[in-house]
């Protein structure tokens, strides 16, 4: 019996079939067992002759929250949608971790509702991995979570990121620094100014950080801002990446003595930004409750999946939990 | 007689020899005056044979805010200061826009204090050009004037940008966009909710956009923020493309079949890569101010000199800052 892992099978713009078929590859690669949790005649659908071979369980659920439905509304309506009964079903431990590409929202709604907020944490932050180039990823808390922070909770988002960050990347001290609009002291808006105070009790804690020290190794493994400036920061770096990537490949398009160039070096191009490849980084996890839920991006193909399967394993056999209950306890 | 543009020789991580570089090719190449301010002496030392050429004049200042320096203390205290005396040549007719490459928070208090504020702009914002390839810049407003924003203010930034935009690249109607956490109507954190309902009232706006739609056109041709999210934006451009830009080169130097590609591509793709040269954008223009006053990036070359002093002498021409005061006063 592996571990159990609850997929939410309709989450995703290309769910349920690459959403399924991540699921059956990761109970291959990972040694998994995977609940499959949607409408089961259509997750059928995408099974092998409609059965479910070894390490594969289904459950059924009815409903569906869409990527643009009102995320905390559905959570309470839909009692059966695939994205709340994943919820349920690590809350009941039926399963030890959730997965969801779909609505991030919801799933964040239907993993504090359902498995709750771990004690002394006042609100959630989702630690999503920033791709650095020849090393460790940084963890970027909150991308999303909670788009009105106060100090108190930038702090606690970097408490509970430095210690998740030190599971997932198996540092003994991962550095935290205070993203802002300069690196020296006094810099920042009211919200910065009270953090980078209170900042100073964190171990680790390096002070501001910059937009540039983003992708970057050297400066800090986790880098904390509120949730509007982390979901700003990570669609800019997607929007960037794509813009001057699309140069490159219009540069390596426009010549015959390019195209001949291009034929050497795009393979070689294409295996380097697999390191930007978001359906290879492994998907973000919810930092403060009181269960493993990982959150896949929207776009999640089957590979992406099987690496957000893998983050959520490692973090229940790392006791992510535990250590983020300690780190937050520890600190009074 | 050209227009006259006050130069800070002082100022920026390159000053004074590119900036008095700059200074002097911009006279040659746009027809401006240069008032050169800083050093008497010092400067000097950069015009060949200390002499100044047709075109140039010299304003000595004796003391200089270095990058680090808080900037409003020493704006008020440093009365002698090159930055402060670019700004008084603007507010007594000596010259008709100032351009500095040193401390952004510097140039923009002495602006203010010396220049004054536009009637009815509360606080100011700096329009900084991102590059779209293969189409005009986007305005980002603001890059970092205000870092604590209100609702209101917003809005001024709005108008102030679009105004700014249509000049700047000879728009008929700029679209107007509001930096979110997503394009939905409802999302945001409690500013953007009370901002997107303003914006409403102004011309060209478009609703929210995402970090993913910067550097990319169709979508705004201005993106407005407070100034903490916006020097964010700037800076996590930078290291973006930077980070990708090192992988790619990596790439082309890997073996010696890369190394014959380079030849090809390299050149090619340095070229393509101008349009995200920082030296070549142009830089900032401090909108809400009662003058033209431009802002280059810290480590500006001569290059850069050139392309800030044309950014300059457009707003002159194009009367920028009636523009902007007629979209702030038609705003009532």
């Amino acid at each position: 019996m592996g571990t159990t892992i609850a997929i939410d099978a309709m989450g995703g713009d290309r769910a349920p079939g690459e959403i399924v078929a991540g699921a059956l590859l990761a109970v291959e690669e990972l040694g998994i067992d995977a609940l499959l949790v949607g409408r089961e005649e259509i997750v059928r659908e995408h099974l092998p002759g409609g059965d479910t071979p070894p390490g594969v369980k289904l459950l059924d659920a009815r409903e569906v929250i869409a990527m643009d439905d009102d995320p905390a509304r559905s959570v309470r309506t839909r009692k059966d949608a695939s994205v709340v009964r994943c919820a349920n079903a690590v809350r009941d431990g039926d399963a030890s971790a959730m997965v969801s590409a779909g609505n991030t929202g919801a799933a964040m709604a239907a993993a504090l509702l359902r498995l709750g907020r771990i004690r002394g944490v006042a609100r959630p932050a989702i630690a999503v991995p920033i791709p650095v180039p020849g090393d460790h990823h940084q963890l970027l808390v909150d991308a999303g979570a909670t788009v009105d922070a106060t100090a108190d909770w930038l702090v606690q988002f970097a408490r509970m990121g430095r210690a998740y960050a030190q599971l997932r990347y198996g540092l003994a001290e991962a550095t935290v620094g205070l993203l802002s609009n300069g690196e020296e002291a006094g810099k920042g808006d009211e919200l910065r100014k009270q953090a980078a105070a209170l900042l100073e009790a964190v171990p680790g804690y390096v002070g501001n950080v910059e937009g540039r020290d983003f992708m970057h190794s050297g400066r800090a493994d986790v880098i904390v801002t509120d949730g509007f400036t982390g979901n700003v920061v990570l669609k800019t770096i997607e929007g960037a990446l794509r813009s001057l990537a699309g140069l490159v490949f219009t540069v390596l398009e426009s010549t015959p003595e390019t195209r001949d160039a291009s034929k050497v070096v795009t393979p070689l191009l294409l295996d380097a930004a697999n390191v930007f490849d978001p359906d290879l980084t492994g998907g973000g996890l919810l930092l403060g409750v009181n269960g493993v839920c990982v959150i896949s991006h929207g776009s999640s193909s089957a590979r992406a999946i099987v690496c957000a399967a893998k983050v959520a394993l490692d973090a229940v056999e790392g006791n992510a939990v535990d250590r983020i209950k300690e780190a937050v306890v520890d600190a009074g």
